[in-house]
């Protein structure tokens, strides 16, 4: 603060500086929309000077600008720990501009330097092939938030600063942006931050009033509604409004001292007393003309404050040079000759303003969370291992086990503050009890005695919210600041989160591919419990096992996609998944009593190859086998197992094969830790009939094969059968059940069709027995138990 | 009003038999979780009267059924149209039992009669294998809103009140419910409901405090928060709050009386006044304890108004008869004998109190809409028919057309009130322009001129919130109360309703397969426009055309993927959707303009069969072609069509033939208007290569094709390369492009294979030009359009 009693941030002169920043940044915002050479216009503007097709988006800019110079003036101020979150559409040239501006966009790409020829290439690459896109993408200084798919900036902004007590994430939120859902629930996220521990979040709601072509709903509230709104969700709103920018420098300083010492204040408070109640934290909402300080009009109609300054406001192109006047005006109106020096360089003392080193928002660390991570100490595995000498002989839980592992993790990391699990209120439901031992779920709103558990200001795990949109944005950018975590989820409702989780994947492929300054971040850990073939009690609206296939659709190289048949395996995947880096982990995981398969040793294997032959379940001896079995889950290898059973028991010359595959992406010929061709068919034959029974939907099993040799594919998996039924009648209904499998290999086994032909008619009869039975007494026939896994003889 | 005049609803002997209602509902409802027989407990309870697994929540049930009841009291009262959505989790009970206390459950399954016998078989069958579920689910009566995903119950109670003014939807919203964000967002619906032309949804919320585990986030907000929070969203919430059924129900009636009569002055003050803006609708906050009334505490640990009282809070079940006393105690804690006559039949005092005839929530003609459909007046298509003789001739933009077809529909139907466009800001963008030449963006907040357009209080498209949640949500509703409509959208962010779309696809199976006195409702039509190969400007972040895969993957009975080509064929498919009947029609519609191919014959053709063999784009002559050219999207025809032009002037003697797919899921084998083998073998040969040209993942192409004779199969898709570039650059990185298309036909073709090697040299040159040439200036090189399709001779 020694500069503070200096340097007097609320004069005219240091805002009339702070207004030349703002302009400088809103000519570089500009400048990349239309510009691909003459950077500073020294010379006429030619035609081959503009692009093609100027693309990109001017509405949000300048507001963004002049929030943006302000949070530098008190960054300055106020000695901040700072980042930027971008949360409005399309205003990618804000960032671009402003770490430009203070020297960090060069820093990171040496070739846009500080000079006209930087400015030019700075220029040109903006919405441009091969170039930086129009969002905040990963290319981007400063970034942890592309936003190109609105309504995360809020829990983005909340997820950087857990655990990051002295991080404020000043997070813009854009007026189209707040009527998305997500974005509607994450003002909530205050009942969830603790005073002391966290950092703090800074809603800055940037109310300009339009969308792409309508009005907001927040902007046409009235100002005692928006109030009584905020208020209500328990913020503390400062108005910043206006359109005269002489009036809204001083305004905006003011406002933003005001909201700096009340953050201040509160966590001094809060550490001081050691009072961990719920504050009420302060937020700006800041309503200025949308386009402002661009074009007024076009052709007769308002520019300036409408939806008409959305995107490109005056048609200007190469080939469009008729107003090319126009276009040269309105840069001209933010005088770069005072801004930039003869070199095309800001000037010293406007660059001045930028807070120097990491203070710099867009050279935040947290921004480059990969280069903070501390991996985690983990467990030993082998503590959690079920002794499983006696394959299936015994039976437990598998997120049961789980949990006793995530406990330990918690603990081990307990000073390290970098461990978090989310979850809609279902860490109970899928029975991770386990880590409670050790922590509490953080919740800042009262707690009452008897009616409540579990709850307190501060632990490990958030789950008091019943949001899979939250969940998934914390944990995001949780991990985009370089810490850990999981998200566990019913599966079904993990398509609430699909596009989310697109968004996230091709955040981690562009970051990897795109940005090499950028070092890779911990997983994105996902577990799917509760799944299509657990959810017997919620019924056919809880079964959707489809997040499998649309995370597959995606470059596999940044998802895993692992189905552990038991503990000891999920254990071991669940330990790989928290040392990996760069990928979407998506785990799915039972947590139904179920017999336990695999010793320590081979679930390790399992996990490490992606998948195995299963010597104690197969009778080929290594021989080319009559038939393949192979199952990727819990309940598929369960059936899959009984079914050998049967098939052993009563054909017992049919050569079986039975491989478990935990890792399914390993199968896939284009994933770049693919099997070979000769690897695959070493598993799975070249033409033998393989029954594959599968957790999720057909298709993606079939898609698999199709780019193999063998394609004599039998794939049961879940046929989009349900109903509030047993989990054994879901796997009827889906012909997943050990005799539907048991038919299936005797029809494809040609050379044992004749003889299996007694077996296949009493599996029918069962089956029919069963379909009786279950819908008159609710329960299963004792047959599903007398034909379970026996080991082979 | 006459019965009012003669009855005093407020009377203590009303509210005494209102009591009486509510305690056989809460009697029925919990009946329904434990027993199979012996339902009034008319004899000792024995072991084979309990269920072997009692499944279903208690939390949620006695404060709907006394919300309920007075709703009930409220229709008597004032003569209301009203329905009942049952936003709460698992709260199934609620709508069974009321429906069988009016008559109406016996109405809709005769076996199911009020009596002692009936009431076993309504018990038995409650969360019970082929029963039904624990929500509400298409089976009950009255339900338009099974709400197993939680979220969206607010936004099907408004879809239904759009253009039918004398409806009120009574909407329980559940407090954990309200922590999703599609119902965080979804409060804003009131600034889009027309207080003259569309009638009235009234929220009630049912604050019980807890979810599964956990306090709901919203009871644990201060009575100033909470009021703040709904009036700020322009609500004027009515609380009633308490624990004492005493003083509840005086407090209720009140409450309701002051609501609907605030509703009613609304009401007549618009009309009278002709005043549509934005009215301040009135809301309850209803807080009583969860699982209200039944047993209080359990091993110590408190039940009732804890989270404890979710599900099933008494651990009694077939073989766990030790607290069967505790069970018995609790059941007749309602004293069952003073509601239900030794028949087991309701007292007729008692029934006296429900509503009569289509008054009854449960009979409300709205929640079978089928039944109400007036089928849409349709233009006839080919008066919107671009004159294509010349094939490929001329360009056109589809979605301008579509948009121009779609006006005429507005226009024909407006007297009907039955049609609706939604979308989130984006029917311009999406260039649907022409509709509103006709009609407005529905809007009651306040419209200024200057900078607003297109805005006005009443209209037939409602776009102005950015929200896929709440567009989807009202379209549902709109279409299951049985009138039209469509949701377009950018494609990749219909991804956010995902999990929306199965449970709607679920909700139209159930409905269509097990409850056979549902009518028919018209099909929720969804348009994905700006497809990723048409997101060149806004770049990565908006490719992803995955939802085809994901409602793929469905039972595609229920399912229609159509990817018309053109604005004739797209013209023809909504003109075929918009009479089809219980499914989702997913259109992928182009908005660029784009050569036109097909005459409107040709075109009608396409879309009756599905798909055609194009014969002026072949050149096998009906002979069995060396190569089968296959595209599905506006940009994959026309590719595969300059692909063909080149192929033809190079190499002259390559038999092509090409086939149009406009209807994907006419592919698949196990669709129910699926190709037989023999079909799909005289389209797509059983060996020759087939090379397809296609507009989503891979994978879904290779999944159909698994299940066919020919393997020979070579998908040019959305391989996830994306960029801000151009529309021709997306596809060559997607390698989609004509040359590449090109390459991969001579490769796959043996015999043309050396002799086409000089072509593909020249393809490869024009590739690598194109890589640099792109990257420098932003551009197509100049081949792309002198390799556009010419007509071949």
């Amino acid at each position: 603060m020694s500069e503070a009693q200096t340097t007097d941030y609320s004069s005219t002169e240091y805002l009339d500086n702070v207004d030349k920043y703002w302009r400088a940044a809103d000519y570089l915002s500009v400048g990349q929309l239309y510009l691909k050479d003459n950077p500073l216009l020294r010379r006429e503007l030619k035609a081959s000077d503009v692009k093609v097709h100027p693309i990109g988006h001017w509405g949000t800019i300048s507001g963004q600008n002049f929030i943006y110079a302000h949070l530098n003036r008190v960054i300055n101020k106020y000695n901040l720990d700072m980042l930027y979150i971008e949360g409005p559409g399309h205003g990618g040239q804000v960032m671009v501009s402003n770490a430009y501006l203070d020297g960090s966009y060069t820093e990171a790409y040496s070739k846009i330097t500080e000079d006209t020829e930087g400015m030019k290439r700075l220029f040109k690459q903006f919405s441009f092939p091969g170039g930086v896109a129009s969002h905040a993408d990963p290319k981007t200084p400063g970034s942890i938030h592309e936003g190109g798919e609105l309504g995360y900036s809020l829990v983005h902004g909340a997820g950087a600063i857990l655990d990051n007590p002295d991080l404020i994430t000043a997070t813009v939120i854009g007026d189209g942006e707040s009527e998305t859902g997500p974005l509607a629930t994450s003002w909530h996220v205050n009942k969830f931050i603790n005073p002391i521990t966290d950092g703090t979040v800074l809603p800055i709601l940037n109310l300009n009033g339009f969308k792409i072509s309508n009005p907001t709903v927040l902007s046409r509230m009235s100002h005692e509604e928006l109030k009584d709104y905020f208020t209500g969700l328990g913020w503390d709103p400062h108005f910043v409004e206006g359109t005269d920018p002489k009036k809204m420098h001083p305004l905006m300083a003011k406002e933003l001292d005001a909201v700096i010492e009340e953050i201040k204040a509160i966590r001094k408070n809060a550490k001081d007393n050691n009072d961990e109640s719920r504050p009420t934290w302060p937020m700006i909402v800041f309503r200025a003309p949308k386009g402002w300080g661009g074009p007024k009009a076009w052709d007769g109609e308002q520019i300036e404050g409408s939806f008409r300054a959305h995107q490109i406001p005056i048609p200007v192109d190469q080939n469009h040079m008729e107003h090319a006047d126009k276009l040269v005006a309105w840069l001209k109106s933010y005088k770069p000759d005072e801004l930039f020096d003869e070199n095309g360089t800001i000037k010293p003392e406007i660059k001045a303003l930028a807070p120097k080193g990491d203070k710099r928002m867009a050279k935040n660390p947290n921004t480059n969370g990969g280069a903070l991570t501390k991996e985690l100490i983990l467990p030993d595995v082998k503590d959690y291992a079920l002794d499983n000498t006696e394959h299936g002989a015994k039976m437990n839980q598998d997120m049961i086990i789980l949990g006793d592992y995530i406990r330990d993790v918690i603990k081990l990391n307990a000073d390290n503050h970098n461990f978090r699990g989310f979850g809609p209120d279902e860490t109970l439901s899928n029975r991770l009890n386990a880590v409670f031992e050790d922590t509490r779920r953080q919740w800042l709103e009262p707690i009452k005695d008897g009616s409540d558990a579990l709850l307190a200001p501060e632990g490990r795990i958030i789950d008091s919210m019943l949001s899979e949109h939250m969940d998934e944005g914390l944990l995001e950018a949780y991990t985009l600041t370089g810490r850990h975590g999981f998200f566990a989820s019913y599966e079904s409702f993990l398509r609430v989160v699909d596009s989310m989780l697109t968004q996230h994947f091709k955040w981690l492929r562009n970051a990897h591919e795109e940005a090499d300054w950028r070092a890779d971040v911990p997983a994105l850990n996902i577990i799917a419990s509760s799944t299509a073939f657990q959810q017997d009690h919620n019924g056919y609206s809880h079964q959707d096992p489809g997040v499998i296939t649309h995370l597959a659709e995606k470059k596999t190289k940044y998802i895993r996609e692992y189905l552990p048949a038991d503990a000891n395996s999920l254990v071991a995947v669940f330990d790989k998944s928290l040392k990996a880096k760069q990928v979407i982990n998506l785990i799915v995981a039972s947590k139904h009593p179920r017999p336990q398969w695999f010793t320590a040793t081979e679930a390790r294997e399992l996990v490490e190859k992606g998948l195995g032959i299963v010597d104690w379940a197969s009778t080929d001896q290594g021989a080319e086998p009559d038939v393949v079995f192979a199952a990727a889950g819990s309940e598929p290898t369960l059936e899959s197992l009984a079914a050998i059973s049967i098939l052993h028991e009563q054909l017992p010359d049919l050569k079986i094969r039975f491989v478990n595959v935990v890792d399914l992406l390993k199968l896939k010929a284009d994933d770049p830790r693919g099997l070979s061709d000769d690897e695959f068919d070493m598993y799975f034959t070249k033409d033998k009939p393989v029954i594959f029974a599968y957790h999720g939907y057909d298709d993606l099993v079939k898609d698999i094969f199709f780019d193999r040799h063998n394609h004599n594919l039998h794939v049961h998996g879940y046929r989009e059968e349900g109903d509030i039924t047993t989990p054994f009648d879901m796997r009827v209904r889906n012909e997943l059940d050990r005799f539907h499998l048991v038919k299936e290999a005797i029809l494809d086994t040609p050379a044992f069709t004749e003889k299996g032909a007694h077996t296949i008619q009493q599996m029918d009869a069962i089956l029919q027995k069963h379909h009786d039975f279950i819908r008159e007494e609710g329960t299963d026939i004792p047959e599903v138990e007398e034909w379970e896994w026996k080991p082979l003889k």
